[in-house]
């Protein structure tokens, strides 16, 4: 089994997002049903993202079929929220060349945002897989190599969204 | 449909190898049916295979199930024969800690050896994929990426032997 | 001669700064007489800085003798100044690990900073070399790779103060 | 000072070459008094060679003035003597398309080969620079930054033929 994925997956919970870019519409996560979903949780001033996952997903965008792989970025700010605000993250999405639809989490009650409560990030950048029938499948921290990304991202999309894995 | 897959399979020809490496009994490409084959050919003192294509085969072999995958390599040597020998191959393999299976391409009755010539390769290091049912379905000369070769790999391992594409 | 030596050296301008990071007391040009200064102008927002510039002056930092090499940062902001502001500036030389001084340009008249507008930047990231007797030695916009600078500094440490290289 | 400077310099000896390749003429260290020589010894088959060394010493060659430094390499054959032979070294430099002048090491009573022997070196990669007056004034083995090579370098081109830095 791709070492990435989980050994027990569970459904992926809807994110929650206050405004869109990239996106003339929003997008659900309830709505790309039948497609793999790879969400890349990142902030712009985070080293981690910058210099790896954010190129990283920007070349999963560009070579993966839209019709069968949907590639969302979050903008999960859970520090220094007054100075990574969404102009900010405009600039850097248009300086850093980013072409992928991004959402920004919704602030949360504490410095914690919504969606990023409901997946248990523990931090960015985190790359999660989602399946066809919208089961998590993946969730990891850090870096992880282009190599067993599109292996585990190809696998989902050859398992048919009929398919139960149970 | 992955850009390295050819628009028209055919049937892989069995290699011709004068000697294995790094494997206790000679592989044969008929008895790997069932499995998806990577085929990495490279001559030692090419530098696209030393600084790209032998790295990359080393990944593939280290993170594909061998239950599913076959990685091989076959040392094409084309051309500068005289000091491209078995035994330079060896120590090549040793100081660069290639631990894949390669088999040395059986001199052909030109400079261009047998295996190179069956499978019409222009050059190393070449990159070769086989599928479940012996059809060749990618065959690229140069540097591909990982994301590509993974993604095609997988694919291969997804579907089925029982599998018609035609 | 060093190619990213200036056929012309001048006399460098001083430096108008409005806040300094990374530095107990203020910088002054004048006052690092008899030393070289390393200047290196970026904006936090900018892909060649944070990829390539501020990694590279880190490593200058780092490298040579500050009783010989002063290597100090200046944040030249010409675009997007409504998110590339101070607190922005602090978040990201905390997150990337930048060690070295930064001045923050003062605002000018126009969207144009002070120091930029005295040294006719062209753009960011740019490195220039000041010479101990406070000749602008090089000037240089984009990449310039380690070996070409490190030599510069180098032969700029070595002639004396005294020297009168007219 | 620089951290790749021996702290106690020594006269370098007169390197044994049996053949040069790249170079109409025999070099002798003898006869480079008064420039820097960048002596680069480097084994044909060693990965931190092929993968680091030679093309650091390459991109030396290039930038240097070779009115002021001589870069020249020196095959220095320590194990696998049957396959590492000046054939295969020519094969070598020319796929890796190596232009400076290296000379073979000339074959000692045991597997050690003369030059080698005589700057008693630990093995390869090693580079080694040796000032105007025919000092050794550094000996590294392994991989070593252009940053730090370039700067030592610089400042042995600074010292001049003259200087007495005793």
């Amino acid at each position: 089994m791709n070492p990435i994925f989980l050994t027990d997956p569970v459904p992926a919970p809807e994110w929650s997002v206050s405004e869109w870019l990239n996106t003339a519409e929003p997008l659900r996560l309830a709505a790309l049903r039948g497609k793999v979903v790879v969400l890349h949780a990142f902030q712009m001033l985070c080293p981690g993202c910058v210099l790896h996952g954010v190129p990283q997903t920007s070349r999963l965008h560009q070579f993966f079929d839209p019709e069968d792989v949907a590639v969302v970025g979050i903008h999960t700010v859970f520090e220094n929220h007054a100075v990574m605000t969404p102009d900010a993250l405009r600039v850097f999405m248009h300086e850093f060349r980013v072409k992928f639809p991004v959402g920004i989490d919704r602030a949360g009650h504490d410095r914690i945002p919504e969606s990023m409560r409901r997946y248990q990030m523990r931090g960015t950048p985190s790359l999660l897989l989602i399946d066809r029938i919208g089961q998590l499948r993946a969730h990891k921290m850090g870096q992880v190599e282009d190599l067993a990304v599109a292996a585990a991202i190809q696998q989902l999309v050859d398992e048919s969204a009929e398919n139960d894995r149970s």
